[in-house]
């Protein structure tokens, strides 16, 4: 198998692949740019190709037989040029590494470790036990709303409810029944977004969520209520956002996916154009909630498994557009 | 019913108890010198008491059918002043909150919030997913060891689970297999000390206990590892883990319970003649991990509940000394 991963951004996943791989194969690990005639001859007899970018700059290999992005987000992809006999699949693997990051959020906020911290060290002890005005929160006592009830839904209700949580959920497809959550909104229902003490926002980008969260979604919220963000900044009204907590309308934020990333040409941007930064009511994060070792030996562990399988003729995993010849 | 709360202490779980009653009571909260004659004679005639401190200043009320203690510790109740017709209780209800307590130290050591927050309010990315070295820990990796396997043992064991952590544990009587850990060791088993990536104290303080984690057990455990106490303080040798957080011999400590504590001549001291303070591998907190409204609240309904059991001649919870006459 002729397996190239195009991309800087897919070295991750090709480091170590070989090993995961049952039968020989050839691995190339090639740049995005494709400058060098080798590298695009390379590209041009590939089987399965690894990126999450295709069909923009450089013709689809015609022997393509397995195209895998090694994200969940599919959007860099012109599925219009992936060639009939190939097919098309994603990853996912990083919703228990976004599990993680909202239940530390979560828990930071109840329990204030840095604060305690700072202040036994000068023989300060506030929080401690037998005063009731100094016991702090406990997640069991609290709503959570899940924006988005897709992989990354389920797995921060699965965290949520081990804590006890009251769990609702908005989604555009009404959920079945499940243990992992009380009730179910339309993601167009208001009275979802002040049914809780914290909602995370997991939705993908799409024409009908861009904005989704707007400032009726906000207003709507509990004054002491906290927004979290995990899924695509824009599904959130930047500006909308920015006067809730500048105005101390919601109880506070934990964002980590934004409106500005860096670029080429601007390799560390502020994440906004509006004055986040200032705000002390704002956790800001660098769209880092599931990157962790374990998405990526997931990922890489998927990958190598759906090769294995078309080798093997076998079903494929993942598929988010079957082969077509 | 006559129910005296007795001590400054138990002011928490009086506070709202008659409403938990079905039937009528006297309810006295008394402090805990009794220098009134009027204090001692309501106690004197009290067929329930709260208390965590019990027959060494004054008599033991004639008519007691119930001594409850407001905690899980009851080293403060002289057993032996118990009249023959009353039984002992104590308190659950921490176990939640100890957990939660956990939980936010293991997950604030991978989700690295505070630093990545600052760093992006001036522009720095670090943290963003793509780049491998920039990937976080998560706590499915690790395996989390608890010394003490009681209910707070348990409880956090649950937490762990929930987010795929191995767990091992090291209890005096072996514990019965179960699906809420992978192995089991002795506690003096030395093995046990160097399984984990974080280990967990929640051990009593008893003759058998103190200064059991000492310098072999810290020894013994991996380079990267880390301890938390939740238990009672000395049992872990204060200077030995001194020693190992000053000389990095382990990756660090989370310590909630102490050596020395605020008294009336000395309102707040640091929390050991060692200076812990001076270490940047130790979160230090003030004996907080179990104090939350909802440990308060849990423990005032389960004393409620056994004082409607008392009336109804019904079995108690939690008797720790049975009636004998």
């Amino acid at each position: 198998m002729r397996i190239v991963f195009h991309g800087e951004d897919t070295a991750p996943f090709a480091d170590g692949f070989a090993a995961l791989l049952a039968g020989p194969a050839e691995i190339a690990l090639l740049p995005a740019a494709l400058s060098a005639e080798a590298d695009r001859r390379t590209y041009a007899a590939a089987q399965v190709v690894v990126a999450n970018r295709f069909g923009a700059d450089v013709p689809a290999p015609r022997g393509l037989r397995l195209l895998h992005a090694p994200a969940a987000g599919t959007d860099g992809l012109r599925l219009d040029a992936v060639p009939p006999g190939a097919a098309v699949c994603n990853c996912f693997g990083h919703e228990g590494a976004i599990a993680e990051y909202v239940m530390a959020a979560l828990l930071a906020r109840c329990v204030p470790l840095a604060d305690a911290d700072a202040r036994l060290r000068r023989g300060d002890w506030a929080y401690q036990s037998g005063d009731p005005a100094r016991a702090h929160r406990e997640l069991s006592e609290m709503t959570l709303g899940l924006c988005g009830f897709g992989h990354v839904g389920k797995a921060i209700a699965a965290g949520a409810r081990a804590f006890g949580m009251r769990v609702v959920v908005a989604n555009r497809t009404p959920p079945a029944a499940s243990p992992l959550f009380d009730r179910a909104f339309g993601l167009d229902d208001p009275a979802f977004w002040s049914a809780a003490d914290a909602i995370v926002v997991s939705l993908p980008l799409g024409d009908g969520t861009r904005g989704l969260v707007g400032a009726a979604a906000l207003g709507a919220m509990r004054a002491d209520a906290i927004i979290l963000n995990v899924g695509r900044g824009p599904v959130i009204d930047e500006a909308a956002l920015y006067e809730a907590l500048r105005e101390r309308r919601i109880g506070g934020a934990v964002i980590d996916t934004w409106y500005r990333y860096p670029s080429a040409s601007e390799p560390g941007p502020l994440p906004s154009a509006l004055p986040f930064h200032e705000l002390t009511n704002v956790v800001m994060t660098p769209h880092m909630s599931g990157w962790t070792k374990g998405t990526i030996d997931r990922r890489r562990r998927l990958i190598a498994r759906n090769v294995q399988r078309l080798a093997a003729g076998e079903d494929l995993e993942n598929v988010i557009l079957p082969k077509r010849g």
